[in-house]
C-alpha cells in the first residue's frame, strides 16, 4: 500500500517533511511507501514551482477535497489555519499531522483534541525533538530510573534575530496572524520536551503550577526600509516562567527572540536524586550525563552508536546528523503508526497540553501570579 | 600605621579572611600594614587553636570590648550574631566588614544600614565575587556600553551537597540559626553580582518587581547516622525567581543543594541589545564575551593579562588565579578605603539592598504572586 | 541533458554518494540532473537488494561497458580496484569520481594521475571534508590573509574501533587487500585538508620534508570468535608525522584506531602570524577562530548563517548539518563541473600529491630518518 | 627545627618560592618550619627591595658562604648558574631544590645529578606541575591501571609572546644565557610529566627513540624600538617531536613562543587500552577522563573533593585552585623530605633524565633522523 500525502504548507516546513519523506525508502526500507500527491496553498505560481522542487504530483488551493481525499493530511500552514482542515480531514478519517503550536487559542486547540478524540486515526502534533537520537537516549535513561526523582528542570530556547530594532516588521508579530510570539513558536518546544522527559509520575509528573512572564522590547517595527511607515509588535519577544511539578520539582523556562549571538539554542537541563543531564540543540548529537554512583563530572556522549535510538539507519559512529534528520525520525514513526494502526505520540493531546501550559503562562503574567493548572 | 583587626569567626571565612590579610605584603605593597590582632569564638581551646594557625596575636570570647578598642572590625560569624556586634563597633567608630548575607532579617539588615549610614567609617559587605577579575572585566565592558542595554539576564549559583537525603542535619538547615537556606547562602551572592554588573540605570536600572518559588525537597534529616533520630529542616533547598528590571529587562535566578554533580556552580549570563556574556565560578579565570559587530560566537577570553584587574599584583599571562584571590581583592579594596578615607563597595547599603530582594523573593512565594519593590 | 552515473561500490560510501545525488533535485535545483543508472559489483543479491534501495535503474558485475557507456563514472569500491576501472573511464573519455585515498600504492596513483591529465574530462578524488561549510569558511578566512602567515598546523584523525584486541581480523588489516592502514584510510583525509588550507605559497606552501612513525599494536587478531584461529595484521593501527613546510612552518600528524573514546574524530588546528583557528569533524558545524587584532580568545563560530558556503541551500540559522551533507556538496561540485566544463578539486592530482607525501612518511618510518619530498 | 633557606633569585621564581613558603604554617601545619633566611643576587638595590617584599631576614650578593650555611639551598637562578652553586651546596651537604631545566648543557646536567648522587640530602628539580591535584590525581588513576596500557601520548605548551617580530630581543633568546628556548623552557616540563605519568613498565616505559624538529621563525629582533638596532635569536622559537616508548607507545611533543592567542596552555592526552585522559594547565582543576568500560565520553572532573590530592588542605569543592598552589604543594614536598630524611622526587636524576631526552630531540633535527636513546 502506498500513502497519498496532502500536505498544506509550502516553505520552511514543507521542505523539511517533503525532504523527510523523500528519504526514507533509503534509510528506513520498512517505512511505508509514500506518496508526495497533493501541495496545498494560496499562490498558485510560488505552489507550481515548490510542488516541482519538493517532488509533489499536484498542486491544490482549496483544501476542502483534500483533505477528504488523500490517505494522509499534513497541516504545515501557519497557526491560524491548523484547526478547520485539521478537523475536517479527521472526521473524513484521514489521519493528520499538524504543526506546533496546535493553535492560536487554547480554544481550538480543544476542538481539534476533541475531534482527534473522536476520530480512529493517529492525529500528531510534529514536535520533532523528541525525535533527536540525543533526546530518545536520555528519554530512556530517565525511564529507567538513572537519574532518579526528577528535582530541577531547565529549559532556554534563544534566537537573535529581532535584536536590530531596524528589522522590518512581518506576520510573525501580528497577533491576530501569528497567534502569539516566543511563547507558541519556542516555548511550545521546550514545554513538549520537559512534559516527554519527565511528566512519567515516577520522575516530575504534571506540571501543576506555573508564573509567567512576557516582554516585547520593541513595540513598533518599520514595514520597510524606504518610508518612515511602522506597525505595531502585538505579540511577546521574550517570556520566562517557573514551573512546580506535582513531586515538587522545580522548573524555570525562557525564550527569546533577543538573545544576541543565539542562533536557535534550545538547551534543556534536568536533575535529579541520581544524576544529571545537558541537552543543547546546536550540539545534538551530543548528551552531557552525569550519574551520581559512577561519575564526578559530566560525561560527554556523542550519541551516535550503533545501538542508539535511530542511529543504525544512518552513518557509523562519529558521523553526525543534522536539524533535518529529526524530521526523517517523526515522519517514520508517524507514517508507520498509520501503516500499522497503532498509536502516535506526541498526538493532538499532547499538543493541548502544551498549549494548556503555555496558556497558563500568559494568563499569569496578566495577572501577576502563580496559576494552578486544573 | 598599622591597621589592628579584630576578627569574629575562625572557620571557613575566618581562614579566608585571614590568609588574605596575610598575603598583602607581598603582592599589595601599598595596602596599608594589619595586624591580625584579635580573634574572637566561644570556644576557646579551638579558638586558640585557630588563632595559632591563622596567625593572630590573641584571642577573646567577648566581641564587646574588641569592637570598640580594633582599628578594624571584620564579622564572619553566622548570620544571626551579625547585626550586635557589628552595630556597636559602628557606634565606636570601627570599620566593619560583614559576610553576605547582611542579616538574617530585614529587619536586622536595616539596621545595620542605619548604624552604617550614621557612623563615618566603611561598612562593607563581603560579596568576594565582585573581585574576580573576570568580574571586573566585565563590570567594565558593560559600562563602556559594549553589550549595549540589557534584555536578559540569567543567574544561577548550584551545589549538591544534600542531595543525599541521608546527609545529616546541621545548624544550616534550621530557620532561627540560619535565617534561611539557598536564597541567603547562595542567592545573596547573585542579586549582588547582578545589581553591580547591570544595575546602572543605562543598562537594566533597578529590579521592580520579581516572583519567587521556594523549596524544600527533604523536610527532616538525621541528627547523626546510629539511631533514628532525626530534627526538621525549616529552610529552602532551593529557589527560583523571575525578576523585571526598570527597563523592561527580564530575570531569572535559581539556587539549589540538591544539582546533582555541581559543587559551587554559579554563573552569570547577560544578553544585550549589543553583546552577551556568561561567566561560571569553576572557571573563575575566563569570561565569554560575544560582541554583536565584531563577533558570530563567544570568545573565551581567559582574562589573565597584565593589564586585566588585579592580575599585575600576580604572575604572567596564563598563570591562573584561584577562589581564594578574590579575598585578597577585597581586602586590599577594603583596607585601602578605610587607610585612605574614601568609599568602600560594596557597602552595607548594597548587603541591605539584596536582602530587600531577597525578602521579596521569599514574600512571593509565600503569596503567590508578583511583588514589586518600592 | 541527464547525466547517466554508473556506480562501482554499494556499501558505505555507496550508500553516502547514492544519498548525495538524490537529494540535488530538492536543495540544489541548479545542478545537472542526474540518473542513478547501473550500480556495479561482484555479488548479484546483494546488489540487487541494494540497487532498489539506493535508487538504481540497473546492476552490472563486470565495470567494463559501463565506465564507457555511462556519462559518468564513481568508483567507491575497495582500494584495489581503483586504478584499473578509472583509468579505463578516462580513456572513454568518462568523468570520473574516486574515493580516496587514490590508489593502494604510489606507482598506481601516478598511472591515475597520467590518465587524468591525458584525458579532457573531470577526474576527481573524493576527499569530502574540503567541503564541510566550516572548513570552507576556514578557507576563506585564510586566503584572505586574516590568519597570517602560518606558523604551526596540527591534525589528528582519532578513532577506536581496534582498541580491543578480540576486535575480529578483517579484509581492512591486510596490506594487500586494504594497501594501508590508517594512514591511507584516515591520514589521507588530514594531508589533503592542510594541501587545501595552507598549501597556498603565501601562507605556509609545500610540505617539503617529513618524519614518519608507524605502529601496529595488536599483530594478530582472531578470525572469528570460536576456535583459536588468528590471521596477522599487516597495516598500520597508527601513524604520526612530523613535518616541515617550505615557508618555515612546522606540523604534526597522527591517526589511530587505538585512541580510546574517539569515534571519528578529525582535529585541524592552524596558528598563523595574525591568528588560529581549530576545527573538530564531531562537531563540524563549529569554526574556533581567533584574530589577534580582534580576539583574546577563540570564537566559536556556529557555521550555518544564510551567507556561509553551501547554507543557503539548506535550513534557517541555527539549523545544523550532519556529516553526509559533505557528499552532497561535493556531488553538486563535481556534477556541475562536468555540466559546465570546468575544473574540479580535489582532481586526481591532489590525490596523487596527498600520497606522495603518505609514502614519504611510511618511507622515513622505514629508513628512521626526515624524507625530503622531491 | 627550623629549616634555614637560602634563596638564589628574586624574580619570577623567588616570588613563586617565596610565597609558596610563606603559606605553608596556615594550610600545611605539619609542614616543617622555615625561615626564608637569605636571599642571593646580584644587583643589592633590587635584592633589598625584593627580599623586604618576599620576607627574607638578610641579602646576599655572593652565594659561596650561604650554600655552605643555609639549611637548605633552592637555586631559582637563570640556567647557566644552576650548576656550579648546586654542586657546591650538596658537596657541603646542603639539600637543593633547583629550578628547572636542570643545567644548560647536558654535560652540566650530568655533573649536578652526580653530585646529588654522592650526597646524603635530597636534591629535588622543581618540575612543580607535578603537584597540579589533577596531575597527582591522574597519576593514581594510572599507577591502578584504569587506563590500561598506554598506547598514545600527545604534549602541547603553547605560548605567543614571541608571535609579532617587533617584541624585542631579550636574554632568553641567547643561546649562551639561556641554554635553549622553548625545548629547555616548555619541553623540559612536558617531558618530565610524560616520564612521571606513563614511564612505568606496565603503562608505556622509557622513551626509546625520538625524532626532533626545532626551528626559529625570527632570527633576529631590535635591541629597543628607537633604533635600528638588532640581535640575532639563537634559540628555538618552537620544536616538536614524535616519540617512541618501551612498550611501543607513540608519542607527540610541540612548544612554540609563536602559538597564537595561547598564553600558558600545557596540554597533556593520553590514550590506553581501557581508558584515556586529558590535562590544560589553562583549566588546572579539571581532569578529563574517560574509561571504556564506564564511560562513552570523556567525563569532566573537577579536582577540587576534599579527598583528592592536596585539596583537603584548602577549601571546600568547587572552589578552586589556582597555578601557584602548586608550589605549595612542591615546596611541602620538598621541605618534608628533608625533615623527615626521607627521597624527593623529582629528583636531580629525573632532572638528568628529562634533559637526556631533550638533548636526543635536538640532536634528531640536527642530523635528521630518530635518535636511539641508549
Amino acid at each position: 500500500m502506498t500513502l497519498e500525502v496532502g500536505v498544506l504548507g509550502y516553505r520552511f516546513m514543507g521542505k523539511a517533511h517533503a525532504n523527510a519523506m523523500a528519504r526514507l525508502p533509503m534509510f528506513f526500507p520498512d517505512a511505508p511507501d509514500v506518496e508526495r500527491a497533493v501541495l496545498i496553498g494560496r499562490d498558485e505560481e510560488a505552489l507550481t514551482d515548490a510542488a516541482e522542487r519538493l517532488g509533489f504530483d499536484a498542486i491544490a488551493t482549496d483544501w476542502t477535497d483534500v483533505v477528504a481525499d488523500a490517505d494522509v493530511f499534513y497541516n504545515l500552514g501557519p497557526n491560524h489555519v491548523h484547526a478547520e482542515p485539521s478537523i475536517a480531514a479527521l472526521e473524513a478519517g484521514t489521519p493528520v499531522f499538524c504543526e506546533k503550536p496546535l493553535a492560536p487559542t487554547l480554544e481550538d486547540a480543544r476542538k481539534m483534541a476533541d475531534a482527534a478524540r473522536e476520530a480512529d486515526v493517529p492525529a500528531g502534533c510534529a514536535f520533532n525533538y523528541r525525535f533527536v537520537p540525543a533526546i530518545r537516549y536520555a528519554k530512556g535513561l530517565l525511564e529507567a530510573g538513572e537519574l532518579g526523582e526528577i528535582r530541577h528542570v531547565r529549559g532556554r530556547y534563544l534566537q537573535d534575530w529581532l535584536v536590530d530594532p531596524a528589522e522590518p516588521w512581518s506576520w510573525r508579530l501580528d497577533e491576530e496572524l501569528a497567534g502569539s510570539g516566543v511563547l507558541g513558536d519556542l516555548g511550545a518546544h521546550t514545554v513538549d520536551l520537559l512534559r516527554f522527559l519527565v511528566g512519567d509520575d515516577d520522575l516530575a509528573g504534571d506540571i501543576e503550577r506555573v508564573s509567567g512572564h512576557l516582554q516585547t522590547f520593541v513595540d513598533e517595527r518599520p514595514v520597510d526600509e524606504d518610508d518612515g511607515e511602522t506597525r505595531p509588535v502585538t505579540v511577546d519577544d521574550a517570556y520566562s516562567a517557573q514551573l512546580a511539578f506535582a513531586n515538587g520539582a522545580m522548573g524555570t523556562l525562557e525564550a527569546s527572540r533577543f538573545a544576541t549571538g543565539h542562533k536557535n539554542d534550545h538547551t534543556i537541563e534536568i536533575h535529579g536524586s541520581e544524576g544529571s543531564l545537558r541537552f543543547s540543540l546546536e550540539r545534538l548529537n551530543e548528551l552531557e550525563v552525569l550519574r551520581r554512583d559512577e561519575n564526578r563530572g559530566y560525561e560527554t556522549i556523542l550519541v551516535t552508536d550503533a545501538d542508539d535510538p535511530y542511529v543504525d539507519h544512518w552513518w557509523p559512529p562519529g558521523h553526525v546528523l543534522g536539524w533535518e534528520h529529526t524530521f526523517v525520525h517523526e515522519n517514520y514513526e508517524f507514517l508507520s503508526a498509520i501503516d500499522s494502526g497503532s498509536e502516535f505520540e506526541p498526538s493532538f493531546e499532547d499538543g493541548l497540553e502544551a498549549q494548556r501550559i503555555l496558556a497558563a503562562i500568559e494568563d499569569g503574567d496578566e495577572r501577576g501570579e502563580w496559576v494552578t493548572l486544573d
